[in-house]
């Protein structure tokens, strides 16, 4: 199937809004077997509208058309696509019982332009949207299926999955892809490349889809049966291979993130966590708070930014500062030996590093990075050698402690 | 001017890449005057590139064909492009050495598919590309322009403001355009909106355009004058009027942000501020501290997520965290004041309260804040409400937070 998509509105075309929509619909088709084969955005503009509709590429299947049809009178999408299909407008029930329910459930008042939402074109499939009160519309015309969906993204995502996806599938078959993704934290995308090339030959001699996603400071790897999921059991064995041969750098599948797998794993063994960050700066204590429930084993940390507060209130001694340096093995494992104490934890990590743009030695340069871990077994530390870019290093520093962590906590 | 956008590479339609580039050009046009009419993304296949060339809407003067320049063989841009304008490739002796000079101050090794990419249409202008391989190229047929840029944003962009906009604009004239914006928080848009409706009746009878421009946390106000600078004490007095009535609310103009502008105002002052955080968890701390140069003022934090933390290193008494709980003005208080002392700061700022999306009650609700201030002048707490967004909820408490202490500086 060949899908296109025409997403309108005046606020894509002056760039206030960057349109995420497209990029979305982009991954679900790919990942369900269609192809897009064109994305245009256009003006909130009758003439526009219709001159896209009308210019379709020839083999086109199925138009998602996003935008304009909010109760302004900026928002002419419905009107013209009423208009195309020769289509009168008349109040759809269930969908203003949809909007009266939506202003009840939210405390508002409903104004009559939000009445006028539930006249819907009476040869449209209405397509019910349970987060918003513009419900989308299915036109078909000449064997090409048009959907025409709101721009509100999470509305836009509700209505495609819980209503679209499912009517396509039925009508076009089901999709016999199946796709598994495997996450890798601490090797670089070209050197694992390289490690892997044997297993890459046994997945493409398989018939299997490989495919690196990006993933800011990780690598993602997907693999795809065309087969569907009776190659599950395949693909178990060759991400388990990986994991063997990779047991630090892969930590996850799918959606999954470093920081509730720690945090899944902390809960489990009810172990309580805190850091103390000098370059981070609290980002990581941020990175490992985000997971709902995390108050019940992150604890808190001490952001010692100045070299004075690392002495005073996480008690690096004068000694380590002095002989090495903020950003060296010695102070890292005194951060993090001091803080678990300190905080009364049973893990801490601790981050010292020359993050950049500047402040970089020939001894210290930018991106190296010490991290510190101490706990039941000791206190640790290692250093990393990141790049240049400020952004990227703290990130990487981040992802880097929460690894080390994730993998000591499952091989101790 | 009338422009569309022409997006290449198979990565924008299976949703692998968000297309920034657009929103970019659509703002950057916008802002000179220009208008962006339609923009198309499209596979890496010449047929399409080619029918995206042939079926440009008739008042299209100038047409971005973004993407597609790299050096792998995907790339099919520059081939397609010559083809279509029937003109041979030759080596661009500048662009080669543009080239050479790259790959050396990288100390890489340069291939021969990159000495290619100096091999350039030679009816194009060369449009320099100094922070990559890709050079430009500007070709004209029949009155529409066609400039031609790499899809990797800050080189596309980079080639844009310092080769294009200055050709366009000598061709086209300069736009009479005149751009200011004022920064405002703590003040819903609806509400301003309400407030400044006498201010927004002058601005436009004076003939200025108005425009609200979305971003999180923020309600930024632009003025746009069509007589161009001419008009910029005018807006500087509508500007300093509605400082006059916000003062609190109206911290800055243009690209600034509150971190920035709290930044210089602590160096100048020669302040040093620490922060004692809950609910934030870092992200005061880390948004304190990633201007560059903070760590001449930014001295740390203590992260006191649990209550245990918040009396053993904030030293918040057990008797306010028992008779008021965490989150209220005596433990706000307590954390800042204690906060001041124990990081040896001249200014602290706590914040305490219930981020969401669960542990709500109905005395202290999902949003609700507290934030502490301690400095020369004493200590200080305020409470907030804001919505049942846990991010957003962090997001206003750190914007709250640093113009709290933005205003407090400013009036102290």
């Amino acid at each position: 199937m060949k899908v296109e998509i025409i997403a309108i509105g005046d606020e894509l075309l002056i760039g206030q809004t960057v349109n995420t929509n497209a990029s979305w619909l982009g991954q679900e088709f790919s990942l369900r077997g269609y192809q897009i084969t064109r994305a245009l955005s256009i003006a909130d503009d009758p003439q526009q509208i219709i001159a896209a509709l009308d210019n379709l590429l020839p083999d086109t299947n199925c138009v998602i058309i996003t935008g304009g049809l909010g109760p302004t009178k900026d928002d002419l999408t419905k009107h013209t696509l009423a208009a195309y299909f020769n289509s009168e407008l008349a109040i759809d029930e269930p969908t203003l019982a949809q909007i009266v329910a939506f202003f009840e459930g939210r405390n508002k008042p409903m104004l009559e332009v939000n009445v006028q939402q539930a006249a819907l074109p009476v040869k449209a499939k209405i397509l019910k949207n349970r987060r918003g009160t513009a419900a989308g519309m299915w036109f078909e015309k000449k064997d090409v299926i048009f959907i025409s969906l709101p721009g509100v993204p999470y509305e836009m995502k509700t209505i495609m999955t819980e209503e679209a996806f499912p009517i396509l599938e039925e009508r076009f078959g089901k999709s016999n892809l199946y796709h598994r993704t495997i996450l890798t934290q601490g090797i670089g995308e070209s050197f694992l490349a390289e490690q892997i090339s044997d297993w890459e030959d046994r997945v493409r001699q398989a018939g299997l889809g490989l495919a690196y996603l990006p993933a800011p400071g990780l690598v993602k790897l997907r693999l795809t049966s065309y087969k569907g999921i009776a190659e599950a059991q395949f693909i178990d064995e060759l991400f388990t291979e990986l994991k063997n041969r990779f047991p630090e750098a892969v930590f996850g599948e799918g959606d999954q993130t470093l920081e509730g797998i720690l945090g899944t794993l902390l809960l489990e063994k009810k172990l309580r966590i805190g850091t103390v960050e000098s370059c981070t700066a609290g980002k990581l204590a941020q990175t490992i708070a985000s997971v709902p429930g995390a108050s019940a084993y992150y604890q808190g940390a001490l952001l010692t930014y100045s070299n004075e507060l690392k002495n005073r209130i996480a008690e690096v001694s004068n000694e380590a500062l002095l002989n090495f340096g903020a950003v060296s093995e010695q102070v890292a494992i005194e951060m993090a030996a001091n803080g678990k104490r300190i905080l009364d934890v049973d893990y801490c990590i601790s981050t010292t590093g020359v993050a950049g743009p500047t402040g970089g030695t020939p001894e210290k340069p930018v991106g190296l990075v010490w991290i510190g871990l101490s706990g039941p077994n000791g206190t640790f530390a290692r250093s990393f050698r990141f790049g240049d870019n400020r952004q990227r290093n703290l990130e990487m520093t981040v992802l880097s402690a929460m690894n080390w962590l994730r993998y000591h906590l499952q091989t101790h």
